[in-house]
């Protein structure tokens, strides 16, 4: 059930994850649903939204602690991968926790709290690979590659071609390099 | 009707926007929807998807062109109006694009090819302004803005703050000046 919820966020937001389609998408018996989740559909779209929060989180330190690579190779590994797997699942899906966000109200501050904490374990979780010793432009960096990556499943999903994905990683990994060849700004040589 | 289906869009997304709310919102007689309207929410939303790209298209082309100012510094007001403008409307106010790209499913294609249209829109003001010779290099980096200031609107609705625009504003700049540095690279010297 958690699986379909995902997906359904994925694909169509909140109102896309209602009790009746997770049933219809997952096959489950609809009374299981009250047992598992017995607060209802915000009970169950929150911890889809966890699952799926830590997942990519785990997916960017695996990207971005590859030390075979470059960093600014590693960001454009990150990308051409989601820029693949975007292609690969329809070309209709986008991020559960960015679609989420756009669909909230003022009713639903539990689940605006799981994705604004998701978003910034992500920041953290790259902000933690970068050599800069300066700690707030590590966060401001890592901020704005969320953003990008955010943004690229937005022209993605209008798009249905990855490609925005391929865009937002060489810029990323542009801004790192030029980062490293002005090192004395960001001070990068210290790592 | 279209302002009240905007504001929806904006804050709820596609979901949000059913001709119930839309005739609570502007107060409108249920049976004039259908008068203006005769395709019902479709087309209602639409044409306000319509004048939504429009009015960001102009927004964009304002600061863009504002000649007393360098290009970064350009980028850094654009992103500096968004953030005030987010915290003064509530924070809970997206993109009317960006929230309905993400809800879309294949029943919606022509709702798709308006959010596609108003991308494409944005991107051309946006690299029209810029100085390089490449014109798919001027279009990668507007496409990479685009995608930042999306991002920067998901992220502002999780936190229920602004900032990341401000975020997004100065990593768009500095590799505007970054561009401006290394020339020789970008042909920038050209204009």
């Amino acid at each position: 059930m958690l699986q379909a919820t995902e997906t359904l966020l994925r694909e169509r937001g909140l109102s896309g994850a209602g009790i009746q389609q997770v049933v219809a998408r997952s096959r489950a018996p609809i009374g299981s649903v009250y047992y598992f989740f017995p607060k209802g559909k915000t009970q169950l779209v929150g911890e889809a939204l966890q699952i799926h929060g830590e997942k990519a989180r785990a997916l960017l330190e695996r990207f971005l602690s590859d030390k075979a690579q470059s960093l600014p190779d590693r960001f454009r590994a990150l990308c051409r991968n989601a820029a693949a797997g975007f292609d690969q699942a329809g070309a209709n899906k986008g991020c559960a926790i960015g679609s989420v966000s756009l669909d909230l109200d003022a009713r639903l501050d539990a689940l605006r709290t799981i994705c604004e904490d998701a978003f910034d374990g992500w920041i953290a979780a790259i902000a933690q690979e970068l050599p800069w010793p300066d700690e707030a432009e590590r966060r401001s960096f890592a901020e704005m590659a969320v953003a990008a990556i955010e943004g690229a499943f937005v022209l993605s999903r209008a798009r249905r071609s990855g490609e925005p994905f391929l865009t937002v990683g060489e810029w990323l990994a542009r801004a790192l390099e030029q980062a490293t060849v002005m090192g004395g700004q960001h001070g990068s040589a210290s790592r």
